[in-house]
């Protein structure tokens, strides 16, 4: 795996503290304090609260879209101040800052991504004394901030190999049936899986058919807005995975399963 | 019209992506990706979902208070996918990245604005492939980020002379009766109107009447503080237009109508 | 009290405007059009409307937080437009922009900490005409951006000595017993008092009691994660002051007792 060297790391935020309290704007002043020029930049403070795998699929459509070498720190962190390890992923060219709790399982499962892993556990990392609840401004604030400032991640702790992949794993396919789970439903109300563009693109599109829990859906549409009012349609997301909209409607209002519901898919193979 | 040139542009972005998702923070890695230097700033990306005339009195709002030279890029987009094109705007001194069903119109109708537009063709602009659904990220954030690196707005594809400024017109005076609608309704509940404040400035205050709906109002207020309250007040707004609020209350739950209700004002002009 | 002098001074901004209208955005273009380097970082929008305790608590516990010399500006002001003045506040190696109604009290009377102070009144801080119900755009953004580029705080106006101190005043003890008040209640229910960690800390944890309302709390927890689920607990915030939480809960759902309210501390003297 190939290390990309920049000058100045951005840095990019998504957290779920909210946006009524001082707790993000904390975390920038932690970083600002190690490098005054850090380019922070805020993805979303209202992640769905200790969802990890909202935020995890969250943390896959938009690690790409930044530039090469960006730091990505993310905290959804129901198990702050237990035993979870605070772990820095060097992974498609990028740093992701988080804790060990699975939030990165997307980014490395879809892609299937090789990546390197290290427990944070240097002290020069942390602002001390660090507090039971807050491992975002005294730990994952200041070790994005040294990243970004170029110190390599050799040096925040030792090398791990055992990190935590399980919250949202691949989608399976086998033959051809596919069985993925809904991993986030937007504010749109449209629900998100783990089926990637890709593996719909393998398929005859109008003789597939998607099942989420009673409902079986017929052919895949281009977006929402190629169906009637009111019709279900699936389609390739925008980000990547594939998606179940209602075009004028919510999907979740319409469906009423929640997330983590198993989605199937069943198609031909596109002739080529 | 004589074009301002300046070596950096900000970038202004407002939305109606919300604040739970990575919408808005994919919009600004497309534009990072383009120019890591960009300084973009977060106007709102929870203007109110589709409601085409409350983010043109936004932009309308907001546009003038930047520097000169500003791109200000807005995605409002309930067509996105669909038939309206993606233009670039220039007018009073900034440019404008936005798709083309009035978002402009408030600004240009307002002001009564000389203007230049364009319409967003050459495939350099975008992010390919284009996605269906998700233009803020592959056309107007791209688009908004070469504008801002120096590209002039006739590079982004040929000029037009037929946009959409029916969203929000100028309110009419005839005589001593101006006729308006209400544009935006606050997070305080206050209404905002199209009809500016120096049309309100060119009357007697004290003679003035203001209708809506079945209520009536007399005489202006310099604020809604000067009102008893629970009083209606009908005053000049910050931004520019006139407003109507209740002292320590809410003017949209007190009187009920929605944003395009119209508004009707009287009174005798002010003697010199 | 030593001025802290740097090159250029970050400035942050928390306001209870709300994220869906364009009143924030506004202020970082009024400081853009003074001075397009300035770096801003936002805090929060959505400060508990009117709520000067809270918004006291929140500026208390971010702004040891960021860089020497940043300037801070607040403005949740229910008063606006009225007779309160709007001040520079220079403590903690910081200067705060904000209107004298209470807002800085608890950044000063929790750290017992000396203070200048001066009233804007230099209408070159200003933008002109000033709005009657808009200073955080025509005062507040303008003199935080000056102060910012490096104009003393002497410059924007008379130095004055009788602020507002009142909103939040500091935990009184007497003997072994402290009394304080919830300032503040977080997003995830958790109550937030004026009491401060070094307080609680003087004191053998195991013998501490707390009560609010009706309920009594026996003794520190390290943080509600030790207790069980659905358990009060009592334990140093990760901000600086004492807080009451539950496990897996929200304290504010179970207590049902608003920001305001007084909490008692009794406990035996930890031997040294």
């Amino acid at each position: 795996m190939e290390r990309i060297v920049t000058d100045r790391r951005i840095i990019t935020l998504m957290t779920d503290f909210g946006d009524s309290d001082a707790y993000a704007g904390i975390m920038k002043g932690a970083i600002l304090c190690i490098d005054p020029d850090a380019k922070i930049v805020d993805v979303t403070h209202n992640a769905p609260v200790f969802r990890i795998s909202s935020a995890a699929y969250l943390l896959a459509s938009y690690y790409k879209r930044f530039p090469a070498g960006t730091v990505h720190c993310a905290v959804v962190d129901p198990g702050v101040g237990g035993k979870r390890a605070c772990i820095v992923v060097e992974a498609g060219g990028c740093l992701f800052v988080l804790p060990d709790n699975g939030l990165i399982s997307m980014v490395v499962n879809a892609g299937g991504l090789e990546y390197r892993a290290w427990r944070i556990a240097n002290e020069e990392m942390m602002l001390k004394p660090v507090s039971a609840t807050f491992h975002g401004r005294d730990i994952f604030a200041p070790t994005a901030a040294k990243l970004a400032m170029g110190t390599p991640p050799e040096s925040v702790g030792p090398e791990i190999t055992d990190i935590d992949l399980s919250a949202v794993s691949a989608a399976r396919r086998s033959g051809n049936k596919v069985s993925g789970v809904v991993v986030h439903v937007d504010r749109f109300g449209n629900y998100i899986t783990n089926i990637g563009n890709d593996v719909l693109a393998g398929f005859d599109g109008e003789t597939i058919i998607v099942k989420i829990g009673d409902l079986s859906i017929m052919g895949i549409s281009r977006t929402f807005s190629d169906k009637a009012p009111g019709d279900f349609a699936v389609y390739p997301g925008s980000c990547g995975y594939m998606e179940i909209g209602v075009n004028k409607g919510s999907a979740i209002e319409m469906i009423g399963r929640p997330v983590g519901t198993r989605v199937l898919v069943r198609g031909k193979e596109k002739l080529q």
